[in-house]
């Protein structure tokens, strides 16, 4: 990751890792008891698991850069609440289309990079207390994305 | 994981492994040419990145196995014609709910279960040339799922 990109989207102080391999693993702790994961919640009148948001970026940049990535998805999960248990990062080649997947105490987020076509599609389900809707500003800017489309989806409605 | 319900999923050959640790991690290589991830499929009609299916289960047995889930998964990635490139599993406690996510060449797949519902959380987003409704009778039959709802979303349509 070049100190540019990170300056773009305003981190350089979180500069420091070299990010820029090709596999990024990051492994942050054994079971926990989850903050939200074990159960449902209940909202506005009804019972369900989770929020699930589908996301799609377009005329997004940075799609290739693993280290934009990843502080992307590490400052998402900061913005939501959420607390990150795993995060794995794969880049594909030739492409430079990256996908990541990070498993939270809240479910997961992923994200998976079509630089080629200023396209990234991003998953994220969260439940408990997490809010998931508080990812979308960061990853319009952290990707300069010109457009999102956001879906919503309640999970295990009861 | 228990033999018996090894036994019960039809998968005794694969038993060998110990898969009942807390956490597992499987790490499948280095970067790839991807399948289909670096390109976007043209089917009827349509230009977009792949389809991603919610799926929700219901009324479903063994959700805190563990071992159940991993086999799960592979046998749902091999069914649906994908490329594993990475697995990690993770258990939460009390409830014994299992996260586990797959990067795939093809994007990837989640699961996360809660064990005192009987429900689970998939999600299967899939590019390229992979048949992620593949999974669905797999997944079923692995959880002996009593109610299975799926909703398909095209991702990334130009």
């Amino acid at each position: 990751m070049s100190r540019h990109s990170l300056a773009q989207i305003g981190v350089d102080a979180e500069a420091k890792a070299d990010n820029a391999g090709a596999e990024v693993e990051v492994q942050t702790g054994k079971p926990v008891a989850a903050g939200g994961h074990d159960h449902f919640v209940e909202r506005n009148g009804l019972r369900y698991a989770g929020s699930h948001l589908i996301i799609d970026l377009w005329d997004a940049e940075y799609l290739d850069d693993m280290g934009v990535v990843e502080l992307a998805m590490r400052r998402a999960i900061r913005a939501a609440g959420a607390t990150l248990l795993h995060l794995h990062l794969h880049e594909f080649q030739p492409s430079g289309g990256v996908s990541g997947v990070a498993v939270l105490a809240e479910s997961h987020i992923s994200i998976h990079t079509w630089p080629e076509r200023g396209y990234a599609a991003v998953d994220v389900f969260m439940c408990g207390d997490a809010e998931p809707h508080q990812v979308v500003p960061v990853l319009k800017q952290a990707f300069r994305a010109g457009r999102i489309t956001i879906c919503e989806q309640l999970r295990g409605v009861v």
